[in-house]
């Protein structure tokens, strides 16, 4: 069974490296970019029958500093 | 206009941080993790208007190192 788990910052929190991406694709040229949020992405392998409990315990535990960050489950069967 | 682009690894390409969170998952006791790959995805706000060929180029040019990491565009509308 596969899941991606995709993290990405809550709204107030400074982004730096998206910060940098904006600035860069400026520097390249592309013009109309408003903002740019870096995230991450998480793709897990699993054996058949973990359930969504371990699935949301991998993520809060270790995958996702929630304090900071919004994480979201999506399994792919 | 909202686009997410999605960066991940080719299959042949050694993935330490993927290796290292499998590692951490398996000492916090989670059993039944086979693979883990780690990727990035990043968020676009762009201005109404900005063409596929554009955000394609984004990615090919800075958000993406197409020599070991391949990339997916998905468009929010």
């Amino acid at each position: 069974m596969k899941a991606r788990v995709y993290v990405t910052l809550k709204g107030g929190v400074l982004d730096p490296q998206g910060k940098a991406i904006h600035h860069a694709l400026e520097g390249l040229g592309f013009a109309g970019v408003n903002d740019v949020r870096a995230g991450k992405m998480i793709e897990l392998d699993l054996a058949d029958g973990t359930s969504d409990a371990d699935i949301d315990a991998m993520c809060s535990k270790l995958l996702a500093n929630t304090v900071i960050e919004n994480y979201r489950i999506e399994k792919l069967g």
